[in-house]
């Protein structure tokens, strides 16, 4: 069964909801059978890759003298999942942390790669906004340094595996993240209870659709050869 | 809507029946918002590198006088497709031209390689199993030449990336290839008509699942600012 998230490393509820998510995950009996990937999901796509700004200025800026309360009430639901919450952090573009965790994709190492954004960002309030802090949590995450400095230096690189995954979201319905979709049959979007990720699971596992089987002749086995029925036909 | 094909590049059913497909898929109204993801699925996964032979020669000692007989069987069906065919062409691990794949979907030319590849083994009866064979297809579907060296020399890239699709074939039930999923609702195994294709693309469409709207409070939207209805709660 497979899991797909979207989401952003600096979305409050991405991480609340990631967390929870897995802590139903860790309940399911058929974890092992669970295959997790994150799909990149900008929620600012044309920010300013040189423009950096503490989040309560961001929050200020567009909702006046509520905004920076709004994310003192994100923290106080984060502390109630035992997360570290510091509502002194930065804001910028995510491209660069979407295209890293891609090639970490690859290597998988994605989740790792992730969390450690999310601790680093939220937890931590350090940076993940320049070319240096990515390498560094890159090199933790496991990523080959040249690899990940590779990927860094062409804005290029895995930028349309960035939009397939933006624009995927949107074809699936998806009008903000987190977003999780189970086998493309089942979505749930926001930083749903626990008891909503295990129940969604369940039901999912429950309603797995099986693969028909291919008529004789028209398909190729593991075994390295291919079905015909009537060679001589 | 997502389309998801299995399949391996030696496999001549996965030649045919993704050429179908894509009939099937040209003549589709909504085939502008059909992304297409070919993945890995080794015939013959502990195939070794070193060994290519020719494929009636596998196939004799496979099945005895009537193996090359079976080949000639399918070609005369690939004729029927328009597709060129060759029975003299060689068999050997395909396990570099996945981790090639990878690397191009990464870079949005997977349906490129994928297509030169069967030309180049069925049509042409020209190697695909040494690392200069794949070097140039690789070019040739506008790859950097130097990103598609650095995966053929490191036997590490992208290999979790090949497990993991054919793990995933396995846990959806996929015993042989072509083995096509849409959405992960509907799957079809094996190089069915061009009508079957049509047909499951179209039932595919008519119900695809709408993604649920998220409760209030629990979801961060494309403005870049998270729903928080009760900031003052």
């Amino acid at each position: 069964m497979r899991v797909e998230i979207w989401g952003d490393v600096v979305c409050p509820w991405c991480y609340i909801g990631t967390t929870r998510f897995e802590k139903a995950l860790a309940g399911f009996d058929h974890r092992d059978q669970v295959e997790v990937i994150h799909r990149s999901f900008e929620l600012d796509p044309g920010h300013d890759k040189a423009h950096v700004e503490p989040v309560h200025k961001m929050l200020a800026d567009k909702f006046g003298p509520r905004g920076p309360g709004m994310d003192q009430q994100v923290a106080r639901t984060a502390a109630g999942e035992g997360l570290a919450y510091r509502t002194d952090r930065q804001v910028g573009s995510t491209l660069d942390a979407h295209r890293l965790l891609h090639l970490a994709k690859a290597h998988g190492r994605q989740h790792r790669l992730l969390s450690l954004m999310f601790e680093t960002n939220f937890a931590q309030a350090r940076t993940i906004f320049t070319h240096d802090a990515l390498l560094h949590l890159a090199t933790r995450a496991g990523l080959d340094q040249n690899d990940a400095r590779s990927v860094l230096d062409d804005p290029d690189a895995y930028l349309d595996a960035v939009r397939a995954d933006e624009q995927e979201a949107a074809r699936l319905g998806a009008t903000g993240v987190p977003f999780f979709v189970i086998d493309r049959r089942f979505a749930l979007s926001g930083g749903r209870p626990v008891e909503a990720f295990a129940q969604a699971l369940s039901t999912a596992w429950s309603e797995r659709p099986l693969a028909p089987a291919a008529p004789p002749g028209t398909v190729c086995g593991p075994d390295g050869t291919c079905e015909v029925p009537h060679p001589d036909a």
